[in-house]
């Protein structure tokens, strides 16, 4: 029987090309369209809702596909992820790719195009010393972050704006560069393995590297390097030299995608 | 001038085929001691206190060298650590080893054979549903251990035993399998991804795969299929096939090096 099937998805980026199926690297998208191809015995393309980078992390991707699929769909999760498990797909598979949702959509559903919006979740771990099982899943800062200030800079990215100053120059050709930011939060947790402040980012779209800009940015107000008000003039500069750093993949995750 | 260093490393042991050297696989002592010569300008060997397997990770491991050296010793540390995050010795060198500690130490001194004792560390998440960001690092067990059971069971490991019951068959050849454990363990801690159990063991020195036997005997201790006082009579029998399993690799840490 003909069917849509949305996956929602985990994984550990650290070991991938990123989500995009390629030739000859492992992608995510690759490796779990081996496994479902298989499972369903037919070809399956997996419409995947983002194009994660290599290093980026999900907690919940989305992915959709059509198919011949007589699984009902309440056990369709535990079938691919034993497939990841005991297949031949590697042992970055087994353990760094986990299906932790599905449902039946409408035929007419596409994971990417029907999206309105989506999360993103930035982890930093601030402190002197980090420990090396840290590495692959936060940006380390050492120096102490002023949080009062990297809230102050991220007001101002709220709202609808034209955030060409936050897209990677000479990435991908949009036809608009204005997007808007629900909301921006940062957060600060103490732990005993020290600072951790997470900068949690909701959108109705997001440009190539923005949030890691974004984060680049919003980690040089905390540094005193950029005043926190200079921001409403980066952002109407549209000048991508004018923003912060890029910050490394790994401490970015794919929180979440609104339909 | 001829001097004997110490160091502490820590390390994430999940992508190196273990610590010890081998001619085709990246193992922890390999690429250190490729770093550690290329620093030095001369051929050093490091002698490291524990051989730990591939996907078992150090906060603590130890390994000492001899060589003509002449930078500082409270420097060496970060003289190591940039290297291994600068040269050519790849991510994982760059990401997950660093060193945390360094000493100078008495020429006839040697890491491995100069060890009073050890103390291992390994962990466990005992939840239904454990993120994919945590299979490198813990050992994942579904039904829920019963804590009072497991440190029932350790009572009876404690102590001078021949050991031979939790040593691998068919593994190393050893002198004696007498051994003693000072310490073990069992400590529950309850945190927002679920909970975590730790089994803390320390002792004069371990037969191979005993830390990991011994976990998977009290792991099935925990979910009733081995009775507590059943323990003194495994070891007793000297049997490896009377004790439990052998827990994966990933969930062992090398804590520390007495000596």
């Amino acid at each position: 029987m003909r069917k849509n099937i949305l996956l929602t998805i985990e994984y550990d980026g650290t070991d991938f090309h990123g989500w995009q199926k390629q030739p000859h690297a492992e992608t995510v998208q690759g490796v779990l369209e081996k496994a479902v191809s298989f499972i369903f015995r037919q070809d399956i393309q997996l419409n995947g809702a983002s194009r994660t980078d290599a290093g980026v992390h999900a907690y919940g991707q989305r992915a959709s596909f059509i198919g011949d699929i007589r699984i009902p769909t309440e056990k369709i999760a535990s079938v691919i992820n034993n497939a990841l498990k005991t297949g031949n797909y590697g042992k970055k598979a087994a353990n760094a790719v986990k299906i932790i949702k599905t449902g039946e959509v409408p035929l007419d559903f596409h994971a990417r195009f029907n999206t309105r919006g989506k999360k993103y979740i930035y982890r930093i771990m601030n402190c002197d010393d980090m420990a090396v099982f840290k590495s692959n899943y936060f940006y380390h800062v050492k120096q102490e972050l002023d949080i009062d200030a990297m809230r102050q800079a991220a007001e101002y990215i709220v709202g609808t704006h034209d955030f060409a100053c936050f897209h990677k120059a000479g990435g991908k050709e949009y036809e608009t560069t204005v997007r808007t930011v629900c909301s921006l939060k940062v957060i600060e947790n103490h732990m005993s393995e020290g600072r951790k402040i997470d900068i949690e980012i909701a959108g109705d779209g997001f440009l190539y590297n923005m949030v890691r800009i974004i984060t680049g940015t919003l980690v040089e107000a905390g540094l005193g390097k950029i005043e926190p008000n200079r921001i409403a003039y980066i952002i109407e500069s549209g000048n991508r030299c004018n923003a912060g750093h890029t910050a490394p993949p790994q401490g970015l995750y794919l929180a979440d995608v609104y339909y």
